[in-house]
């Protein structure tokens, strides 16, 4: 744990949570899209909502994901009574295997298909033993001591997903998760506008909404136009038809199965997440009877290509995806050709733009044609727009407000969002990670802010946390690159008895990295001679001169390239 | 050169350009948006149209932009004759000091104020004496043996913005530049459609047209729709107002230097390139009389803060750019407070959304209000939509078309469009960077790919070229780290005298990190234990110890932190 959150946490220690109030605590989802999780706290219980991940921006330092900084709870791992989990996606699942990791043992409340997702996430983890997943049916009511805790079905771009009304010592808090309001989802009903109302007519002390979409104006759209979009795309195809989306929309899934039976096409899948979720979603029962569509993609070849429908993954350009690979032209199975058409249908997720742009790109020098969101509505987005989260404010009528999942800008559009509905501007904070939050019968105040976003890098091929120190030196190696210098001596005359040697990695071009190499030598070299004053006058090695040697070189290095890079002086005695 | 390159070129010279024929070889800008160079080539002469910079997705790896690689134009530096640049951007005259670099002295064409541009750029560099410019105005033509070029003047987000009429021995050869149709710009007239019909009326032979905005589907927005957006906001303020744009877009800059004299207020220069382009704004007599609107940022405290107006560069969320300290609370003289605005006058360029919407964050962390493009209409793209596109093929009506300026997907669309004025596909060609088309009167067809496209990394610190091998180096450390394990031995004996020593960077946490140095030691003293049967044997040390060491500490390493990080041994031998 960072020391900035440590005294943090110290701090926090001598500020407990007092009798009579509720303490929130955003650990993640509050300043950026993704990591999705917070605390609400009881003098004498916690309970966590949502526990996701945030893919990284900072992958080519081989940090996969972000994930929130579990200190807070470890410290206080006996008290917390429930993690509760919205819905399956990764970004409010993602790090529940890091949260037990972290000692936490309580039990895991999610909704049927979430309780699939989450089984599959924790067995790679190999951590399904250590976790107790309770899973709830809509509707369904569970307490612990302190909260009682109801959930009701909203519509998302993942099937099960829930919103929760809390029942708390001081009053109903209510938290949305992920949502929109579709009125023509292709599964389940629409949400329960009544479930709202009714808790704002019994009085709401807090809403907690997701903000994600708060600058898009229009009410966002239904899943039924995707259906009628590929209805017609599938039915004029003249070549392959690839459905690139995200692996965990079953509903998605189960609108191209449906088609595929109503056209009489066959559906391969690619991808092996892709194969695990259309598993998880025949076990869920949201796809029935798939057995006259689905072919393996070795049987691609044997059917005429117009009648033929693959879904895959690798919307976001993920390297060695298996949309990558096709678009690279270095799939084993499956190749582009004149009239093969790929469909995007999915969002392009903040950072990813630069990749999905060239893996596009590559699709067409493929030969094939790609449409997207953009051009074609063939994706709808998941989250509610504006008018839809005033709907939500006006529904539940909340005395307190807290915008929750977006950027700063979000959580501050919706904000505004609120005040609009006639919401008194004191009555909503704008609060981002780490900040403590009280909440009373009529006060909601920050009470304590973090020095720093309590969050953890994880590294992509370990699966381990990053220091930040970790993340410093791969950062100035990448940069500026590295000299190495070398040499052995012998501590009792001070002279090299080896060496000095130099070795570049990532300096300069060839030439330029000759003259460093040899001015470095020199240098050191030299520096070594007049060390042997130190010597002289104190009977002994001067123990600086591995500093002496990487301050010099370094700066001689950048009177020769531009740029200071990281210089290693190596000096074995004897 | 990249090798690569070299073996293309190798490939070129026993392929001339055959009499009767022209080469056309795009080396920028076909394939993306930006480094925008295309050769034109004839049995004798070589004109070079456009000669332009694309900033590099890289920065982390110190790369801080990419050129054309040059090595074709080296190679035949007498060859060329004229070097012509359709307007100012970087991305169109970023390059041209490295081409100076290469030895390429033919005469500078560009428009008064692209030349002034230059000037600057020049000199920056200290090659303004190595260059000759030659200025022209709007309509006029210069020539070289094969070709004459008339100028034409187009609309664009910079003044002063060429089109390229080009006859040739093979007939009419049609540049349009960046190029967008404006019926109603701040400066100068319209773009002369009358140019291009005449044009298509004697016969082109070739048009190369700009493919940027082929996404677009309605005609492109006006400058004039920004100044009234300009005109009610600057109004409305209640605060200060900051506007982030490109400073090159002088004709924006005045116009809010119009509406700041027409409302009567301030304006302070943020940032030192818009100081430097004020200046050529005034000196190319695009702003006159700004002394009355003129103040230092020192001075905005003196007045009234809704009555000032601050031109700010930093729109693509450059680190340590004006408006990125501005927006993190670190700039020496101007801070935000409650009322103040931001208005974003420019685009994202494709790969900033994460660094900007970052920046955007922090602006209204800071308590400004932020507006963008989405929202507001305070900046509109200077590039030619799909139906002004359609526009220009239809009046220069070409016997062959190529399109250029674009991402692979938009030169596809683009020829898409050419196709819909009735153009036969076999006279349309998407080519890409580094292509060798050949054109006759009957044939544009390509004749050889190079195998690599021909590009060249700019290290930003040192304004010098990166081999790939340097970046690869780079690349490596920075995602995995690296472990340095040195030791000095007696060759006679192979005994080990000193160390081994381990040191690591960026490797793992601090525990995995001395596990790590641990079981190197203990893994390299092994190595060199046995490395001493190869002594008794050969009555020599092993030569391959070191690269027996770096395997196996990889191997090892991996098996501890899960990724193999570069190893780098050291053997010093007394």
């Amino acid at each position: 744990m960072s020391d900035s959150v440590a005294s943090s946490l110290a701090a926090l220690d001598s500020l407990p949570v007092e009798s009579g109030t509720l303490r929130i605590l955003p650990l993640g989802g509050l300043g950026e899209i993704g990591m999705n999780c917070l605390i609400i706290e009881s003098p004498e219980e916690i309970i966590v909502l949502d526990c996701g991940v945030m893919f990284s921006d900072l992958d080519h330092f081989g940090i996969e994901y972000v994930i929130p900084d579990f200190s807070y709870l470890q410290a206080r791992a006996d008290k917390v009574k429930a993690v509760i989990l919205t819905h399956g996606h990764e970004d409010h699942i993602g790090s529940v295997p890091y949260l037990l990791k972290h000692g936490i043992r309580a039990p895991l409340y999610a909704s049927t298909f979430t309780s699939l997702m989450l089984r599959e996430k924790l067995t790679e983890f190999g951590l399904l033993q250590a976790a107790e997943i309770r899973t709830f049916k809509m509707g369904e009511t569970f307490r612990t001591k302190d909260f009682a805790i109801r959930t009701t079905s909203v519509n998302h771009s993942i099937v099960d997903a829930a919103a929760l009304i809390i029942d708390t010592p001081l009053g109903k808090i209510v938290h949305t998760g992920d949502f929109k309001i579709d009125p023509t989802p292709f599964f389940g009903q629409r949400l329960d506008e009544n479930v709202f109302k009714q808790a704002g007519e019994d009085g709401v002390l807090l809403l907690l909404s997701d903000s994600t979409n708060v600058e898009r104006h229009s009410h966002s759209h239904s899943d039924a136009e995707v259906y009628h979009s590929f209805d017609h795309l599938f039915a004029a195809a003249e070549g392959l038809t690839f459905v690139a989306m995200f692996s965990s929309n079953v509903a998605r899934m189960a609108q191209v199965f449906d088609l595929a039976h109503k056209q009489g096409k066959k559906i391969a899948l690619c991808g092996r997440s892709m194969e695990k979720n259309f598993e998880l979603a025949v076990e869920a029962g949201y796809i029935k009877d798939s057995a006259g569509q689905l072919i393996t993609l070795d049987d691609v070849e044997a059917h005429d290509r117009k009648d033929v429908l693959i879904l895959t993954t690798g919307t976001q350009g993920e390297y060695r995806s298996a949309l990558f690979r096709i678009a690279a032209g270095e799939h084993s199975l499956l190749d582009l050709r004149e009239g093969d058409r790929v469909l995007m249908s999915s969002r392009q997720i903040p950072g990813n733009e630069k990749n999905v742009g060239r893996m596009i790109n590559n699709l067409f020098k493929q030969g094939a044609e790609v449409l997207y969101e953009a051009t074609h509505k063939i994706h709808v987005s998941g989250h509610a727009t504006r008018p839809e989260l005033k709907q939500m404010i006006e529904w539940t009528k909340p005395r307190f407000f807290l915008p929750i999942h977006g950027e700063y800008r979000h959580l501050v559009h919706h904000a505004k969002v609120a005040e609009e509905t006639g919401m008194n501007e004191d009555r909503i904070l704008v609060a981002t990670n780490g900040d403590v939050l009280s909440i009373g019968k009529d006060h909601f105040e920050i009470v304590h802010e973090m020095e720093e976003e309590p969050r953890t890098f994880i590294d992509g091929a370990v699966m381990n946390e990053i220091t930040k120190e970790i993340l410093k030196d791969r950062r100035k190696l990448a940069e500026t690159g590295g000299v190495f210098v070398l040499m052995t001596r012998d501590p009792d005359t001070g002279n090299v008895v080896a060496g000095p040697e130099v070795i570049t990695r990532g300096i300069a071009t060839p030439e330029l990295e000759a003259t460093v190499i040899e001015k470095s030598r020199e240098l050191a070299l030299r520096l070594v001679r007049e060390s042997k004053r130190y010597m002289d006058k104190h009977g002994a090695a001067d123990p600086d001169l591995a500093e002496t040697i990487r301050v010099e070189v370094r700066r001689m290095v950048h009177s020769i390239v531009g740029k200071k890079p990281v210089v290693i002086p190596f000096i074995l005695d004897l």
